[in-house]
């Protein structure tokens, strides 16, 4: 996909995530430079909502902005540096308050998955603790290199990772895929909380039946696209849709 | 109900279905040929939401498209052809990713009928474990002959079959009937979740009140049609109001 | 009011209580006419989201229809026709399917106020268990006048009692105070059903609490008539607007 | 800002909290005014999601209007005028029934951040308990000076107290920040709900994170201003959007 279109799809990404409840007024969604790995794309400091594909800014590792910038950038970027750095095979990712999942981050059941459409959680879903890298007395963000290499780290060769009282990141190996995964990812929350509520022994996803699957997807979907790309077509309608109302047009 | 007419109340069927939160961008809704017992008609492999009546296709019961089909099929068509193969008396299937329905297959408390309009879940909610059929390192998917016969041997004589960590599938005597039980079976879900929640023991429909009213249903709403049809104006408006503004028009 | 005001509020009644999702597609709502005290007007069997004034029948307390009537009458009527002949200072009922409240019903925990605005429930919300008039073998419906003076006695007093496995009925002083306290009623049991689940002991209105707030809404609202007007008038912009997306006027 | 844009804010406040469920038809949220610190403005007695500028009032610490009202004034503004008389501080006042917060006035979890975007919290959350002041036989409501009193005397230093049975007031160093918090609380409770559910011990945000963030906020972003105008922005698009849903223009 041309850098244009994938711009295109970066903004629909921000209007679907808004949209879908798993962005609000916060949180951040990128995608890499197809033809420089060492640089990613992302809205600057703006509610997901309100993105149009003038507020996109390309930036390197460091966190800058390769040219100048109106307004400010999202101060937590330092998210997308590190895991774009640590994770060649990472092409967008998306940073999110997703309601259902900070829960999981703060009691005591792992996440995991208990339907096959959230296979790609059969990684594990580590938590990442903010305290042990900045000590008591932080505020919580993301918001320079060394939380957001620490954050990398955490998230190792996995999809997701919680982060404690804040929220969760979610990696994929397209745009179209990060965006599914981060609102699949909501979704297994919320039955998973159900199960829960029921009584368990749960029955989880089996690690092989994760692999399989993950496997499969990854052979017969070229990089995941058939099945994302069936999701996509609604998202974007119906954020599409969500925009005219909000417009007023 | 003649054959053209029909495939209009399949149409909507999956904009309802999609619209009531039942069926998201996948699952899929089928209805038996009234003039021939041995086919069915379903949409090609897209998201319900987008389904129009040039989508619809006529399948046998080896799962293969009588005329030629633009795109591809649904992978999951076996669930309609065996359970249409061992069921004469079935008319109408839906499979599935309904919510609250999910944490049922995969936790310890079985899906049962809390109230009068789920009184089709009295004969009993059997739960399709996959790995029975398929082994410990299978992808979760019922997407050839062998897997689609066990399923519906599981069904057996019931309405309703969970699907562990998948979904579930709804039969029904026509369409109207087997959508109205799809989103009923939603509705019992979240109704009997909140009851173990506050608390049991629980006073389930017994099996004679569940026998009693679908008795009556059968006998004074030729079909169910009467209180299906009810529903189904409701259904329909909000379904094309939905669309309507999906479609910007 | 006059009797023309009145089926104009009887039309909006059932259009709130369907746009709130306290009526789905069942259910009704109902008013005793104001110069004949033993008639009481309805809808005839409809869908509730789809009446309009000329669908408002006149029945007397047998459930016979004053003038003949296109369609049929709901077979529940007998609900309605009980409860006004028991109790005369009941000027309006809604019967039904209310989500929330249905679980309280059939598990351990009794219906209480826990926020001043369910202050109506202090008087007890007893549960009608249909088996104890209808035999193990019933079919659920309130559906002769056995059944509705059964119900009328369980309700005695109250202003909400619980039909076991199958839904509520609540009645007012006037129609606008019934379908406030419709919702109410679901209200209250969303909130008990979270304090539950918080964990106990809950600390609910007191008996001296609800009455004092009962009694002055009854003395500074005539009819409890102000708090219920502010309220209808939020309710009614809401279901007009919901009406004009589903009708696409 | 000038008084006339604060007015402006008044009345998108009062939508926006409609719009996002923590106002019903009932509750309020005002202003001191930025020239006489001795008054505040909120609107005349009516359901909040139908204030224009025409209906608001200026009031002082008496819970009188200082000039002419049309209709009647909120019997539960000495909420407002007590704690703006205590607290110098609070320029902005949200009183609602926010339905996941009552929940934890009446049951045994106290109500602490679960999340960082809610770190206003962390000065505690006191219960105020109506007995304490007006007796067991009172009317559940604020709406006297006394009552007022006791309640802002409950609150002390802290930014928000439930109301045992009833709701919340929330205060802030300015109206978007007051309105932010409102729905933060909300969120909040129902994270917190969530991780109940899941079982504890429950990781909250520590008394330092709480404090870190408070004060590097309060640094960075004057009033809280920036991130607060980021969600006031989306929020307000929203209200607005809904308001010519709601009025069919």
């Amino acid at each position: 996909m041309p850098i244009s279109a994938l711009k295109g799809d970066l903004v629909t990404a921000n209007h679907i995530l808004f949209q879908q409840g798993v962005l609000d007024a916060f949180g951040h969604v990128s995608v890499r430079d197809p033809d420089r790995p060492d640089r990613f794309h992302m809205s600057r400091a703006l509610a997901p909502g309100l993105v149009t594909v003038e507020d996109i800014v390309e930036l390197d590792f460091d966190g800058a902005a390769v040219r100048p910038v109106r307004g400010s950038l999202y101060v937590e970027r330092y998210i997308h540096c590190e895991i774009y750095r640590l994770r060649p095979d990472v092409q967008s990712i998306v940073h999110s308050h997703s309601p259902t999942v900070i829960p999981f981050g703060i009691s005591q059941v792992e996440l995991k998955p208990v339907y096959h459409r959230a296979y790609f959680l059969g990684q594990g879903v580590p938590v990442f603790e903010i305290r042990d890298v900045a000590g008591a007395r932080n505020n919580m963000l993301v918001n320079d290199q060394t939380r957001g290499q620490a954050l990398a780290q955490v998230l190792g060769k996995g999809n997701v990772s919680l982060l404690r009282g804040h929220g969760n990141v979610v990696v994929g190996p397209n745009i179209r895929t990060a965006v599914t995964r981060a609102i699949e990812t909501e979704v297994n929350a919320k039955l998973q909380l159900q199960a829960v509520m029921l009584g368990g022994p749960i029955n989880y996803l089996s690690a092989e039946e994760a692999e399989t699957l993950g496997a499969e997807l990854a052979r017969t979907q070229p990089s995941d696209k058939r099945g994302a790309d069936r999701v996509w077509d609604v998202l974007k309608q119906q954020a599409e849709a969500a925009r005219r109302l909000l417009q007023g047009t």
